[in-house]
């Protein structure tokens, strides 16, 4: 299959793929933000259609006409280069247009897109394309972590159906690692997003990686051995952060009679011990690991072990600051504020959750947040240096 | 007629009436609190709803079965005494349940009411009946600020429909009232609320009181004249609020190419100079009647002269706080909360807007909001002692 | 003696008094900012000066040199009319020009007031000195509210030394007034604040005022009794209030080991039930009184009743709003900026404290603060109506 | 000589040169907390201080009587272990104990250690003491930088005296360097941190790196050429952090009819543009760089390239998180929490300042602030890969 069939068939598998996700949701499910994190699904849906309108449609398909020029001020996220913008807080504000519009943009866009990839050939321009299909995939995650945020904060709990369930890891014990160069970034032969590019040698000691997260059971008796209590395990702004948030579990965790239960997309559940962890802030994840007497793994262990390590269920917190690699360059233009601008204060999770998109994953993937995000599908590997 | 059919008239008037103002919405509007003080229209709907059930059915309708449990905690406002409720800056969080269960729970218990009413005949009752109509009265005016709020804070300005149009003032001069005793508050003789009752004499010195509200046009005149610019006209507070919000004229005015426009239900229009002004706060009504070298009326003064005065298009700020009269009781239970417990920092208002419902109004009602409140649909009268 | 001897004499008392207040003082202790509310008191020293020089000395003293050009800017406290200051909250910040300095400024002012005092006649500028003075008079009263704050608020409560001390309350029962019209308001013929000015009369029903301030030992019944705890006691703002600040006792107040200790500026002690209770805030007196069944008195009943009371140990809390008078007028340029720029959102006080100038009170005085503040020297006196 | 002997004399100068940088201060000058981040000169006089008290003279020295025991209370920083403190943003409240009476404590103190040396000869003490002494050197150095933030931001801008100038950088050019493994870290030989040990390999990729700092004309130019309104060239959180600071230039920078000056600890002076650029965040460094078509160093590239670069008059931001070293390993109970619980959201900055004390510098010393921090003397160093 020549690239561009190839696009055609990824293009449409994706923008349906968003539609299903969203198919359990009520109108009404669309609109709010309950934190500046959360974006509002219907904004998702017109931004991941709006990035495909700005930066394909408008400046390549000739005779294109925009579906409505207030949709770019409406559905731009953060690309200053690319025009004003409503502010993210203000975001769940926006009751107009209504779903059904939004819906019809998609249709709109889809439509224009399938009819201009089936006539492209410049491969700068399907380059972009399979970069907003990538994007769209992100979002799609982020559709996820925002629809159980949203539901998970009603006072009853909806039930959202099934999907993006975890399963007890299977692997056992530790995979040893030697000392020595590791080549860790892409290698540029297949699709990666700036950020993982410029391979480069890394240096790392002889050390130790779990071949499995930590489990919920291994939680409790981390909570129940005073670990929320224990300043000495916790890094000083983490200390602040659960005192001042009043965290003494992970998130949609409630103790009902002495027992732990959760709210799931499957409705309110009691905790599985064998499940791994998830919902916890990269302080809690050092936190367990200071009171197990290990510590996390860079990312540049993770990536170095990958392959020998069964992985997938969550994205896993390491001990690395997004920063960039040595020969990071970021792309001219408004593609330029893709990832580049966010390289503080953030940290590297590796790995891809049950909510990443199929074939989204790899092991060269640098996903970050902010130490304090807790609604990511986000587990725990401990490491150990030997 | 009896009291028991009349009641079952206005019960079901004011029920329709409510449907009707929401008439004109996308499902998506129900949603949204773009600021603490505005409540999403699906609240108002659900709270108006559980006014009755709580203080009608669930006490005196033998029988009566909840529509459903966790209603009381998703509608109640702030009544501590009738249990816990979703914490007023949360409530554009709650996309469940969706509208039209909030409608099917407004019919089942209309309905219910409406059975009840056929059969009840004990005074007390119908007296918390009449006060869950006006109750609901109250709702529908702050449904249509909210509405307008919501819609108008749309980057897209869209427009609602006809309704609530304000009409230039046809009054002229001003009227004068001897110095004397006047009798305030209300008789008792029909429906009021209990902040209005305990009628009682306050001594005015002589005064004139303008028989029309100000204008956009004399208000232009003070914006062109540097009225937003001139420190000696504002309360120290007032002055720091509109350097603070960055306000140069009243809410949903926009300046275009040196003429003024703004958001009205009917779309985005050029402003009429002939129209009284509304969206302000009080400390822009107070800075200026100071520069028309005059003053605002006091609550008594205003009652004093009503019957003589052209009223009734926009609630009025008066430079009276809101207190209570000097025998005031409130009612035992959580009824007691309705007005007492806000009689502090808050400012009254006179009169009655277009979107006050048919017969809320009468001379002795006592709104009240807070100095810096603009949303709500408020004009400026101006008197002066003479 | 005449007016131009009296002022001088009045001048001198005026300026020693601040000295004397100051003396306990470590020089330290002049500089922190504690709260925003809460003035340095070298602050006070610098401020008190630069009013003499600003409106007496600058414009109507021939070849007066100002001791130094920066401190209009650093002693200026709201005066908008009279140029730019330090920002209120940024008073703590100030560890220049050094103590002595501000000694210095104000021997300079004060030899220069005297020469220029001793040749003065025209009487509209012995008016504005003797506004000066009684200004400096009502910032001993902070000087030492803030005094009392800042050593309060040391972990180590350093005694500061005798004076303002409180006696037990002496008077008995209840006095009732008749209804019926009484003069409210200062008549003009001895120095009085603009806000007092433009005697009017006011209708008052038949009421009874207690002859005494409410006690600690009663007070110390309301807190036994749950007082903090009932929400029905409450306005609205107060049980918001004292939720988010946590209070449970008045300001200074510590419970050790099952008995109510306070700090005073003679240091840490034990309470005495038979003072009146004082540090408390608007909320906290109208609380008490509703669990009492009683009211606070008006600032009107207040005021006709005076005559017949025992008053003058601590300022009283009433449940009026700080408004003009039916003809309140300010006078021209920056000392209108005086008082009636903050005639919102704060309650009167009338009366006086232990810590008031002597000869500085009177009956039509009227004090006001916001309704949250609990540093300033005030009591609870009860009312009923008949 | 003997460890011991040494320990004393290297106390004694450590102690005299805490005394010799506060001369030039007023009492006054010891009380202000202008920002969450100074703290007030008599809290370092008194915690460093009390550092030596608690972790050595109370632990080991027999029959040592405390100066007070409300000491640890008031100048613990923030070792939790060591229990219960001021909380940081009070610490400019405390206007007791005076400052005579700290200078008398750390007298006690001084006096209680030389006679405690004396006898010492247990190296794990000797070791806390000279933890105690590099403590107290690190407080000389944050003293200098409150102490320029008090007086800069009196609006008199006092003169401090003399020290702590810049001169002109003489260095010329880039060196480079070889791709390949690098010793980063301490060998542990002789004093250092805990966060600098564990002497581990790093991989470099083939870099060069300025041999002087980026100088005040450079970022004149900068500034000129519209670098602080150009998004393009800054971090999205260091773009919203000058937006919301409203940031144009260093601190301590302004603009008088078109030319730079400054405050320095020698008065307000016209800025030199030899003198290398200082008073910048993290944020404006990487801009800069970014504008230049440069970057950061690493902290590695920095370590690897310092014996051949000329350094020591700022300390210079790297593009390094401050996180732990391979075999990072805390000290148990209270020093552990000296360094590793800050290892989050921190960048690394190496070299020296003109304030840093003689001796205390070396090229493995992690230094580190947040990257919003402007007030530390911070300067830039450029690179780039080859």
């Amino acid at each position: 299959m020549n690239r561009n069939k190839l696009l055609q068939t990824l293009f449409k598998t994706c923008r349906q793929r968003t539609s299903t996700i969203c198919k359990p949701l009520e109108v009404e499910d669309y609109i709010p933000q309950p934190t500046i994190d959360v974006s509002p699904p219907k904004w998702h849906l017109g931004h991941t259609t709006w990035f495909f309108e700005a930066f394909v449609l408008q400046p390549y398909f000739k005779d294109y006409r925009l579906y409505d020029n207030d949709f770019a001020y409406l559905f731009n996220s953060y690309y200053n280069n690319a025009g004003k913008r409503v502010l993210r807080p203000n975001r769940g504000l926006m009751s107009r247009p209504p779903v059904r519009e939004v819906m019809a943009y998609r249709d709109y866009v889809t439509e224009a897109m399938l009819q201009f990839l089936s006539q492209v050939d410049d491969p700068m321009i399907m380059d972009i394309v399979e970069l907003g299909i990538n994007h769209e995939e992100q979002h799609q995650e982020l559709l996820v972590y925002d629809i159980k945020y949203i539901l998970g904060n009603q006072p009853t709990f909806p039930i959202y159906g099934e999907g993006f369930e975890l399963k007890p890891e299977t692997g056992k014990g530790f995979v040893e690692l030697k000392e020595g160069l590791y080549n860790i970034g892409a290698d540029g032969h297949s699709f990666c997003y700036d950020n993982e590019r410029g391979q480069h040698q890394v240096y790392l000691g002889k050390y130790a990686i779990s071949n499995t997260l930590v489990s919920n059971g291994a939680y409790f008796e981390f909570i129940a051995d005073g670990g929320y209590k224990d300043f000495n395990l916790w890094l000083s702004e983490g200390w602040d952060f659960i005192q001042r948030e009043k965290i003494k579990a992970p998130l949609y965790w409630h103790q009902l009679e002495g027992e732990w239960w959760q709210y799931t997309l499957q409705g309110f559940q009691k905790i599985d011990p064998n499940q791994p962890v998830q919902h916890i802030s990269f302080y809690e994840a050092l936190a367990f690991a200071e009171w197990k007497g290990m510590r996390l793994p860079t990312e540049f262990e993770w990536e170095a072990a990958a392959s020998q390590l069964n992985w997938g269920q969550l994205w896993e917190w390491t001990y690395s600051a997004y920063q960039p690699y040595p020969d990071f360059e970021k792309a001219p233009g408004a593609l330029g504020e893709y990832n580049g601008k966010f390289m503080i204060n953030q940290n590297v999770l590796r790995g891809a959750s049950v909510a990443t998109a199929p074939k989204h994953s790899r092991i060269t993937y640098r996903n970050f947040f902010h130490a304090a995000c807790r609604w990511h599908f986000a587990g725990i590997r401990l490491a150990k240096s030997l």
